[in-house]
Formats: C-alpha cells, sequence, structure tokens
C-alpha cells in the first residue's frame, strides 16, 4: 500500500455524497501529502456506475485538473467491493443489509467506512432513528465478517461542500471511531487530504452514535435558523 | 420585565458550571444590551449559597468590573426558586427529581432552563445515559407543573471557558431547544449576551438528546486529540 495505489470503492457512489466523495478521493491523486488511489464507483448498475465516473472525470476536467493520474472507474457494487482494499458505503440505511448480505464475501481483511446516518424526517424535522445495535455503525459491525475493519466517518459533512472542489476549502471537523486503530489511521489520512475536512480522533464505535446524530441536527438548525450545509467545528 | 431586572436563580450554583453562568449572568448588568437581571444562587445549604455570592462579587471585583450595579445573592434551592422568573439548574441529573419535586408550586408558570446532561464514564470514556424518555430535557418536562416552560440550552460549554469571563472570549454555539418560542427567545436573548456564545434555534424538546449527547462527545475528543476545554461550532 505504501507506493502503490489504494484501490477505493465507493458504493452509491452514484448519490449526492457518493459523488463528492469520489471528486474529493481522486483529487488526492494531484496533491503533495494525498493518498494515492485509483476510485471505483460502485452502484446497483454497472452503466449507472460507468457513467457516473465518466462525469466525475469531465467534472475534474472542466475544473482545470490534469485527470492524467487520475483513475476513476465504474462497476457493479459488488465487483467494486471485489477489488477494493477500502470500501466507503454512501448508501441509505435501509439499503445497507441486503448490499452487505450480497457482498459478504469480499469484505474479510477490508476496511469499511460507514457515513451511514438512519433518520426519517418527522413533519419538517428530521430525526435520529438508530437500529437497536445503538448506531448504523455498530449494526454494520454485526453484519461484516470479523476481519473486516469498520470504521465511522464523513457522516457530518454536506453534500453541496464536499462536491464543490474548488470553491469549498472550509474546514470542518470529522470526527472518526473505530476499534481498529491501525484502520482509523489511514481513513484519518485520507480525510486530511480532502481540502475541506480536519480529521478527530472519536474513539471507538460505541461513540458513533452521536456523530451520527449530529446530521440531522445539523440539517434542523440550518432550516431553524436560515442556514445552509452546515459542518462542524470543535475548538 | 421590559424595565426591570429579571430575576434568576442559578440552583445548584455553587458548581463549576453554576459558577461560570452566575458570573456570565451578573456582567450583562454592564453591557448595553444584556439582560439586566439579578442573580439568586441556590443551594441544598444556604450558608453555601451565600458564601459562593460573596466569592462571585469579589471575583468581578477583582477582574475590575464596577460591581455597584450587580446584585447577586444566595439563598436555599427552594427560596432561590421562589423569588425568580428564570430557573437555571446547573446540577447533575441524579440530584434533578428530588430537587423539583421539592420545589414544584415554585415552578408555576416560569421558564426553567436545563443544561443538565446525564452521563456515565465508563474505562476512560464518558457515555450519553438519557433516561427512558429520551433526554433529561424530556424527563424534566415531565416531572413539573404543565405551565412551567421548559428550555434545553448551555449545555455545550467548559466550565472552564465559561467562568474565564476576563480571557474567555470564543464565541461556541449553544443550541437552545423548546415548545414554548417566547421563553426559547428569553433565553436566546440571555445567551446572545453571555460574551462566549451564541445562540441557535434548536427546535424543539424532542431535539435536545442529540445536545446533551453532545458533552460527552466534546469531552471524549478533547482527550483523544489532545485539546482542552472543547466547545462547538456550526458553519
Amino acid at each position: 500500500m505504501n507506493s502503490e495505489k489504494m484501490k477505493i470503492a465507493v458504493l452509491g457512489g452514484t448519490g449526492n455524497i457518493g459523488k463528492g466523495m469520489v471528486l474529493r478521493l481522486a483529487l488526492q491523486n494531484l496533491m503533495e501529502n494525498g493518498v494515492k488511489n485509483e476510485v471505483v464507483i460502485g452502484s446497483r448498475t454497472p452503466e449507472a456506475a460507468k457513467e457516473a465516473a465518466k462525469e466525475a472525470l469531465e467534472e475534474l476536467e472542466n475544473c482545470g485538473f490534469d485527470t492524467s493520474k487520475i483513475k476513476i472507474r465504474g462497476k457493479s457494487n459488488s465487483e467494486a467491493a471485489k477489488e477494493a482494499e477500502l470500501i466507503i458505503l454512501t448508501i441509505r440505511f435501509d439499503h445497507v443489509p441486503p448490499l452487505l448480505k450480497s457482498i459478504r464475501e469480499e469484505l474479510e481483511n477490508k476496511i469499511l467506512v460507514s457515513p451511514v446516518v438512519p433518520m426519517v424526517k418527522v413533519g419538517s424535522v428530521f430525526e435520529y432513528r438508530p437500529p437497536a445495535e445503538g448506531s448504523a455503525a455498530l449494526a454494520i459491525r454485526a453484519m461484516v465478517p470479523e476481519s473486516t475493519k469498520v470504521v465511522a466517518a464523513f457522516h457530518n459533512i454536506a453534500a453541496g461542500k464536499l462536491q464543490d472542489v474548488v470553491k469549498c476549502k472550509a474546514v470542518h471537523d470529522s470526527i472518526i471511531c473505530s476499534e481498529d486503530e491501525e484502520a482509523k489511521k489511514t481513513v484519518m489520512k485520507l480525510t486530511e487530504n480532502m481540502g475541506c475536512l480536519k480529521p478527530l480522533d472519536g474513539g471507538s464505535l460505541r461513540n458513533a452514535n452521536t456523530v451520527e446524530a449530529l446530521t440531522p441536527l445539523l440539517i434542523n438548525i440550518a432550516k431553524l435558523n436560515g442556514l445552509k450545509d452546515l459542518g462542524i467545528n470543535f475548538s
């Protein structure tokens, strides 16, 4: 992993958060300290993933970046997961169980990153609705092989800011939780080079519930106070 | 309430958060837009409350403030509550039920502010432990008369920063939740003049659980990342 490029799958990479994540990862190949990587977008239909990969490269070209050092491909979720060392789940919580079941074999020994936030809209506000395990992260932990290193991260970044790679240099904090210290460090290094996030060690996966719960709070506060695309900072 | 001073009771005002709150409230009497007020510190023993009131005035004098316009007194919790229009509960969650039971009659039609965070230390980390109602705020709502206006506020400010009225001008966000819009506005105005906090409308009391849960998260993140007295900002 040192000199080679890290293969990263963004499953559900055709959604808003997924798209932003793909751009921010791909750009790290142009940064001195960036984590060099190849991104594979995963989707239920490989065609949609391939289209998203093409669009991401075009977007980066349109922004004036040299894309010759950037590799973004599109595949089915299971093929993307198979290739990757690190898998990011940018899908809705209710889609998580069937997806993880279908790619279970591809998850052995890999890093699985969950930015997943289970929430529902009640009237005009969003409410956090964690599963019985206490959080999406702990539920995911229970769904995957023992050897999978589950890391909770990237919950509290607005899709709009993530996707706006040129303008958005705002540095918000991203709290990262895992039982696996090495996997946590890898994700913290990725985060450090997102161009809009500063990683904070959030301790164990047991702390992920509060981090997940912040997302509906951010959305509600934004709406109630006439703000937009809120992020969070600790100081 | 317009030209008169608002009477504010800080119950448990001899503790760390209480002390800081008393100083920040008292100083508003010296600010052009501050909410003019008289602070009554409440404690289980009136002597401790009187001593805390004396110390607070001395502290402000030592900092060079003109205390002739500032009134801070000490009383028993129930006497303090009886006098006040607005009551702030700066006590531990497990002390809340017996206290509220003993002062129930004094709470009719008043604003009751809860910065209370139910949490426990498990090993080296703090964990949020909300009661069955979902949050301290909702549990308190269920313990008081129907006419009491419960407002959740001031959960995420470190005692050290709150007490350091001269040096600490850091402006952190304070999320304020209530079903009573008028009471919420009153507390938001108080907050605005704390000198270290910016109020954000957090919507209904149902949202207070996430705000309460932030406190153990802040403490844990501070410890894990070598930081101190963390506050939070949304932007």
